[in-house]
């Protein structure tokens, strides 16, 4: 892999990856763990985020409180989140303080105190949490287009449900940890200012004799329907749209990224142009690619007035399907430039990097290089792109609307 | 200021700002336009707002659509803002690219084209984002804190009222324009892989003919009171707590800043573990310090359920007062070390650079390096601290809440 990417996968089944940043004093850690929400039990959802929050009240030597302030004399930037996939803990610090603080993660993945107090607080606040969308209808809206578009358990809430949460105990998040906090398929990513060699010692030492276990099997169930009304009283009508799209290890990947940049990249883009400036219908609308493992997915949001809703719902429909008649040179290059420049900005990013190769490993089974992906920007051409769109009309779409009337939905 | 910075102010009173980070490939520019929220005619409350979205509809020779995508076409990742004090355009790219949109930058201040359809346009996006407030309480708190807060005309809405907003024109936008957007006080800041004297050419060949007005006085008006509940119809209650503070010139500025770490920094600061953790009262809460210029303030947030939100309140009033006591060595330390961190972090972004050296000239009439920032917060000792808290008690609060039920306040 060079001088500035490095892969080991230790006989236990975690995987180690690693790039080197040269000039940077800083690095960052991404620690993927197999417990996202698509592997919570059918029965309690919402116990990866329970889990999540469990597991750091206390660790090893160490109770809740000394293990928050332990972290923090390090100086660390910490976030932990549950998503689809994974539960994912990141951290960001001095370079040096990243790796003291790896034995402490080794500590919280397999010697989680998980205790009783901390259990009935963690699960106070995810119900919480969880009441608090409520008040956050463009949130809400994400999470319930998310439920209408992918088959169960891919679209769930990783906030889990309140009947579940309600019935979760201290003896089922015990025995959950036990099941899905193990190395296999787990990803551990370090970027910035390191050393591979010690590195890989370090996380041998640490990790090296963490047991696997295999992961069970789950049922998939298509999503309830594909158009779902949430009625809620407001000025604002938000507006979600989904469809199903190829998967990042598809080789039109690239192809596909650029036409939704034009689509919605930058200011230029034909949604925020078209249906923001030039009609003032929305003050917010974009669309993006979004990936689970193996499939891929064009998302969309528009947030606009009750009054405009519907004209905001078909100006948007219009321009997904006003793809299909192909993009300009100009715009391509445009597309092509602002992917690039993405690129070279996430190069100088630790938590950027760190976030990146766990991703592409987990995606794609190994890292790209930035400079890989560069050139795979760079092989599109204009042919590519259109012929790409004349042959995969966007659709069948999800829709989901948060607001006080339903819209009339496209055919 | 060393081989790192670089400072110069023209004849005509723009500022120019640069810092060079060795290693990076991108650059980041800020710009700082004296046309804050602040200054807005008494009458005409988001006039800023409207112009910083009007004067990118088309500048120099370029129309609306043809500026869009040429600044899109050098791969820019763009803002723009209104703050109290301040426009703010941002960019940041590949270096050389933000660059070559410098004297684009000079045909959107100083030659915008202003048209009438893109008024309207601008006018009513304003319009709808104020109106989108209602679905954000959290936003709406933080909003009605600083008008509660500060005098008029700093606690004012940047987005406007929608009374002004809807009799504002084209002929006073146009006006306000040759008003506000004017050298005097501008700031222009880049940080990244730039040169300083190629830079410093450029910008005197774009801006060093750009003309002065001063600025007009405005008289303040002391805030309608001190506590304010908004009903709002919800499950949750958002509250908000703010008190005065020393500026960021007062010697004192890292003493306090510290101690407000200590209150609020990482996962272990108090308001975190106490409210949060140790009580489950609610699952957001924070306290921060919070600049104008000439004045400081801290601000606090917490958001809760209804029936939590008293103990919640009283609970966040209570750790207030009780950093009278005074901190350990031990949350000392552990706040240096965090605020080291962030201070280093900061120091591998450009963006962030370009920012942190435009606000500190504002502030201070000069950049900090990034050392005098570490020294400065290594010189606090333990009994700086707690003399500074024993002797500033925190208040008088200012309380604003957003829910269902107004609250009982503290004496």
């Amino acid at each position: 892999m060079g001088e500035r990417y490095f892969q080991h996968m230790f006989a236990n089944g975690l995987t180690l990856l690693a790039e080197k940043m040269p000039g940077m004093q800083s690095a960052a850690m991404t620690f993927l763990v197999p417990a996202g929400a698509s592997t919570d039990p059918i029965d309690r959802c919402g116990s990866a985020t329970v889990l999540s929050d469990l597991v750091l009240r206390g660790a090893g030597e160490r109770d809740s409180r000394q293990l928050t302030d332990y972290l923090d004399s390090l100086g660390l930037q910490r976030s932990s989140s549950v998503g689809v996939h994974h539960t994912r803990f990141g951290s960001a610090a001095v370079a040096s303080k990243v790796i003291e603080a790896l034995p402490t993660y080794a500590d919280i993945v397999r010697r989680p105190r998980l205790p009783g107090d901390g259990f009935s607080a963690a699960r106070d606040l995810a119900l919480q949490a969880l009441a608090g969308i409520d008040d956050e209808p463009r949130q809400k809206l994400m999470i319930k287009l998310r439920e209408w578009h992918f088959p169960s358990p891919y679209g769930r809430n990783t906030m889990g449900k309140k009947e579940d949460l309600e019935k979760l105990t201290l003896e089922l998040c015990r025995a959950d940890w036990g099941q899905r906090y193990h190395s296999r398929d787990a990803i551990l990513a370090v970027a910035g200012n390191v050393n591979f060699r010690e590195l890989r010692e370090e996380i041998d030492r640490h990790f090296g004799t963490w047991n696997g276990h295999a992961a069970g099997e789950f049922k998939r169930m298509p999503p309830p329907g594909r158009f779902h009304h949430e009625a809620q009283k407001s000025e604002q009508t938000h507006i979600g749209i989904a469809y199903p799209s190829i998967p990042e290890t598809d080789p039109d990947y690239y192809t596909l990224r650029l036409a939704i940049e034009i689509l919605s990249g930058g200011m230029s883009g034909r949604l925020f142009t078209e249906v923001r400036e030039k009609r003032g219908l929305c003050y917010s609308v974009w669309a993006g690619y979004s990936s689970l493992k193996g499939s891929g997915s064009i998302f969309g949001y528009a947030g606009t007035s009750n009054d405009r809703a519907q004209a905001t719902l078909d100006c948007f429909i219009e321009e997904l399907h006003r793809l299909k008649k192909g993009v300009t040179e100009a715009e391509l290059a445009r597309a092509k430039t602002g992917l690039k420049a993405s690129t070279i900005m996430q190069g100088e990013s630790t938590s950027a990097r760190a976030g990146a190769i766990a991703h592409d490993f987990f995606m794609r089974g190994r890292i790209r290089t930035l400079d890989e992906i560069k050139e795979a920007i760079d092989s599109v051409t204009l042919e590519k792109v259109n012929g790409y769109l004349k042959a995969h009309e966007p659709g069948p779409f999800t829709i989901v609307t948060v607001g006080p009337k339903e819209l009339k939905l496209p055919l």
